[in-house]
């Protein structure tokens, strides 16, 4: 199935989460939190961030520590429900696979991070459909 | 801080979910989810459930385990973003926790489910804040 727009647009949001992650670049991923609507932030094995600050001392520690593993995001599907957009995919960091909720809302214009969940998996992903392309869907 | 009619609307749909799944009710689970919004379930440790009959039938097995564990919902928190609404809540299983995001669409009148993930927790809540009523939020 061919993505929308708007679908290509929040997975490159996504992808950009992703990068500022393995680049370990703070001021990237600054950017990408909503700086209006309220954020929450649920990192695999923590209770929540909530708000905004909370949300980014919890990046600062992350991404300031050297020992931080390599992250990648692989197989992101996006659902666009009016206004908001949730993306689902992998992450792998080294030889062990989550699996994450990222939720986005458009915020003068772009899509911006209101909601992150990751949590781990107990197998590692099945190999995609051969016929399968991003799943996609649309509320409104 | 007082909740809007509205977060305690999706407040109920989210207590309504946790009551299904604490008494193995399919057919109140099944009540629960979207129609016709496209729905996605993460349960602990599984790849994507992905589509209404893929997650009814997820909810099927778990459901008819005798041996499936109680479950309580503690804490649970909603957020509004327009025509979509986020729950982050504690889930109790006997002696462990996990944390979840619930998502919700409105869908003829009623706030219906379209993601669940639910992953662990590394240790018990801590305990609320003695200050601290149900958090909130609107974008629009």
């Amino acid at each position: 199935m061919r993505q929308s727009a708007e679908q290509e647009a929040v997975l490159a949001a996504n992808e950009a989460f992703y990068r500022a992650f393995a680049r370990r670049d703070l001021a990237a991923m600054d950017r990408l939190w909503a700086e209006s609507a309220e954020v929450t932030c649920l990192h695999p094995g923590w209770g929540p961030c909530r708000g905004r600050d909370a949300v980014m001392e919890s990046w600062a520690g992350i991404l300031g520590n050297a020992e931080a593993p390599h992250i990648r995001c692989l197989r992101s599907q996006a659902t666009i429900y009016g206004d908001v957009a949730v993306v689902v995919c992998y992450e792998a960091i080294e030889q062990s696979y989550l699996i994450a909720t990222n939720l986005f809302v458009c915020e003068a214009g772009a899509w911006k991070l209101v909601h992150h969940q990751a949590g781990p998996l107990a197998a590692e992903p099945p190999e995609p459909e051969a016929s399968g392309g991003p799943e996609h869907s649309r509320l409104h």
